[in-house]
């Protein structure tokens, strides 16, 4: 048992870990901050949370999260890295759902994210906590930078293409389509329902902030840089990654279903699904599986990679659970074995 | 440790009691019945249960169903009553998703379904499955019907007025909305996202076959005949109902509010939400709660009540599993305590 | 030819008016204002009015507003009253989308929206502009106040079952369903595609801004105050109302089939369904017309009418110009015929 | 004036040319046929055309058609082509709005198409009816092949790439995500709002029909063979598809900006949108116009471009009257001026 505690529980990714926790056998939340909501209680904000979590929303005071043995940040981008140091110095373990720890160069950081890292010291000793790459060093990791939504969908697709040379990589295309929970719940026109719902859009061509997270990612994989293009779009559903991926071959590979299979086959939360499937992003709502299809369409030399995941789930609370799970020893599926709700 | 079938399992009833049944702890699936996906793998229809159920579907034969403890039928109506009779003799307790053992009376079955009821003598046998009304009757059950989902929203909205004889129990209106859902998994143009997305009409206003299940369970509460008007509409969405109800009173009542949290003080799947709520369909999807609230506009004597429920949950395989708890003395939340999936 | 000004040309019913204004071939747009976009090209806000309107948004002066014929005012509640009075000094015309002149009684008005009104002297002077009931004096209105979308479908409906006095006024119940486009464009977290999506609620239960509206407008039909119960839901969609409207006839009624199409044989915009019909709101999506059925359920003393509208078009800007037609003598169909857009 | 026929006018397809045919000055629509529907009329099947369409469904009978100056054929694939010859000869023009005609090599529409093609030698005389393209030979077309709603999107967001040679052609990529109303109005599991909504999937991967009519018409462009891979997917929404386009610049080009302008300077229905934008579906939801952007990420070699139309106008029945009058020398734009309906 062990106690955790969640600074900004209010946005989609913070009850989505608050609905995780509640149910984790292992956990005592004992602690949610929220300025914007202080005093108010949880389930007055969300009703399904009602007789199951009853705790207050209270500042993010330093001394009381001290006491936790976790403390989960689900704040916007540039909160947590001011006060992780803190927190860290007090021995409390901590993983940052925002942006904060993701990217290993300060300089990098900045640029996309317009002001000074806080603490860029901590980049270094910050574990990337994609579990199907590094679950070695998540275990041991004091600071763990949760993956980004559209990384790990994208990421989980072309690892075994890379990880097993078969691709060119300096023409890679990423084409991902996310429902709108993933602009959070700031109240902004963009994501009301009468400008977000039967209609579709492109955003953020020119550059979005995931692309340094899977360059950095894909790197780490190939040994080398990457080029990809990256072109994430708008879908008029509140949960749900796609990413199709595109890459040309450039040795003629064996079978690639297969090695899709293999690479994942111990894998509890990666499902490679037959040959020839589509996956749904709806199979996995709620759950925080990845799933994958490969497809090499009319077996000339450019591969399809379909891959799905729910972004709050696997793309973020669900993520930061396996992570907390092999960070202190627990069976890596407790409390995250939900089954997709479907329909 | 119970032996459980299910008949029909692949309309959305049916893949909403294999995802329950799935994580129940004391249910062992042994046997999933399909005509139309003979020999198919469930996990082929629905990909959110790979992994997780590894059955076939069979054909539904009586000697193969006679080995469970328990059956389910999730069949369209009409089906079950002809199978259920040698499954009672046999000793298999049952429980009825459709229609087939709602109504006490064979004339008015026959009326409202279209064709003369094959075991009538079984109807008077038959509990009808709503926990807070008749939890002590369902212990014994050997066949239970499942109450229909208006109904159950409905029912539990109207209760504390009825049963404390608040109201005029002759001019009570019902308007229900409910997701597609409820329509079930055929192909009908009806139903096709083209249709019935970004649009909302009312139906069967002339009658739907759950005005007789409500009319006889509302007569139940009150021990007299009551007058309704129930008018059901379809709402462009998939999971959830919500009952939004009217009634006079007829003497100056207490505090309604707490009227409402009294009766249900001790309810596990009932939740009444404070005074001045307006509680959302969504507060409860892939949850077995009923949330209501009661509001009487303007200090007039119209009483107004508010009831959601999910309707494939709490309106279907959800209050299933329950009345399968109450059955066989399990805890009654256990395998139905998921928290709504928000958002 | 007439020159016509808008006034807060951003929210929805502004732009539904630019591009109904646009279509119109007698209409000479010739100034939309807005604070907030001040010097935008209304083009960059509405992309669908690229190539169509090439104005900017300017301030809203009353000098160059005067030079006007006609200044619609689609603003928020309680700014149209603070400028109309002196451009109705300047000859001009003024139909204002907002609530400002809808109450005939001040002091009702003050207390609903929470603030003295600026021009009470003005109440009695304003035309309420239904042309179903007002059309004679509409063609005359100086100042019309266009009415609310709730009210426009409630009124339609109830009309010609009121105006024969064939049931009981003191307790009708509209049951009321929006899209959530009527909740406006401004940023709030309630009507965020995430919150507002696949679920449905019923809102203001205790008492909604168009109740004393609907009243107001029923009592001019019977000639006496009339009970009303009014609760309006949240519908996930972005177009439509459909009003569910119950009430108890207090005599034997002729035909009430003969009665609608008879009461509604001339009005243009006004189309009484086939007998059991089941109006759906996306028959009028985009279209003028307010679609009604009659039913009456098992032959009871209840009757129950369907009633759809657009709410941005019957429900405001269409509705707008149908009276723009009407006070300036054009056709009363001109640039409000288009056919709803289905699927 | 001239007379219309629509065989096969139940679809979705069919009812939008209903919708945009009874708005055409110059058009009296004669004769709607329908086997299912056969004797129906119109307007109970699409409540939208009361009192504006007035005909029933007949049966396609050849002789009331040839009576037409004009027959569209809404019809699944492989119907057109049996009754078109017999039309041709009596002196009929048609316009096509399924696939029969789209391609030129029978062999290779046997391939696609599971059938013999049963009038080959129309094939070549057909005119493909993308007026940005073939306007000239259109004006002279006796059957004319309009485009699917997939190639028209690509084929105009590739144009000005292709016609100027500035991409590398061998190795394209179209990411197309289309709304639900583009698989029709065929009842489909697939289909049904409980499937289709809250989610989103690639389909077709392994093949999609448009695949060889996309290539056809980009060979056209280029005049040689193009290697494309192209990947549907299917989005929770009625209206619309978005073509995600990528390609690898092959020379340092000039301005893209200003290439797109150029190139549909004269173009009605091509909207190049200002530089940086992302164009959205809504943006032309029930209008004929696409809109498209164009993109140079981080000033790299691959370009990205947006292209927007609305499946059902542009795409299918707004391009058919388009082509219409080109046929027939009336105003190119007559009859398909509608502004998007936004929001």
């Amino acid at each position: 048992m062990i106690k955790v505690g969640v600074v900004g529980g209010t946005g989609y990714t913070g009850v989505e870990l608050l609905r995780l926790l509640a149910g984790h056998p292992l956990v005592e939340l004992s602690l949610i901050t929220s300025r914007s909501e202080l005093g108010k209680s949880v389930a007055d904000i969300y009703p399904n949370l009602r007789n199951v979590v009853d705790l207050q929303f209270s500042l993010p005071d330093t001394e009381a999260l001290a006491e936790c043995d976790l403390v989960f940040f689900a704040t916007p981008n540039a909160v947590a890295m001011k006060q992780v140091p803190e927190l860290l110095e007090k021995g409390v373990r901590v993983i940052d759902l925002s942006a904060d720890f993701r990217l290993h160069d300060a300089q990098e950081w900045a640029q996309w994210y317009g002001e000074q890292h806080a603490c860029p010291e901590l980049l270094e000793q910050a574990v990337y906590g994609l579990p199907e790459v590094n679950r070695a060093t998540i275990k041991e990791a004091n600071i763990l930078a949760n993956p980004g939504c559209y990384p790990t969908a994208v990421q989980l697709g072309f690892l075994p293409l890379l990880q097993n040379g078969l691709v060119s990589c300096d023409s890679l295309v990423a084409d991902a389509k996310s429902g709108v929970s993933g602009a959070g719940r700031q109240a902004s026109v963009g994501s009301l329902l009468c400008e977000a719902s039967e209609s579709l859009k492109a955003y953020a061509v020119p550059g979005h902030r995931h692309l340094p997270e899977i360059r950095q990612g894909l790197k780490q994989i190939v040994g080398a840089e990457v080029g990809l293009t990256f072109v994430p779009h708008l879908i008029p559903m509140i949960r749900g990654i796609h990413a199709t991926l595109y890459a040309e071959l450039n040795v003629e590979p064996e079978d690639l279903q297969s090695l899709y299979e293999n690479c994942y086959a111990d894998e509890p939360f990666v499902d490679v699904m037959p040959q020839g499937s589509h996956p749904e992003t709806r199979s996995v709502r709620g759950s925080n599986h990845c799933r994958i299809a490969v497809h090499r369409p009319q077996q000339g030399n450019r591969v399809v990679v379909l891959s799905v995941i729910d972004n709050l789930v696997k793309g973020a609370a669900g993520q930061a659970l396996q992570n907390m799970n092999i960070m202190f020893g627990f069976p890596e599926e407790m409390g995250i074995g939900a089954i997709a709700l479907m329909p």
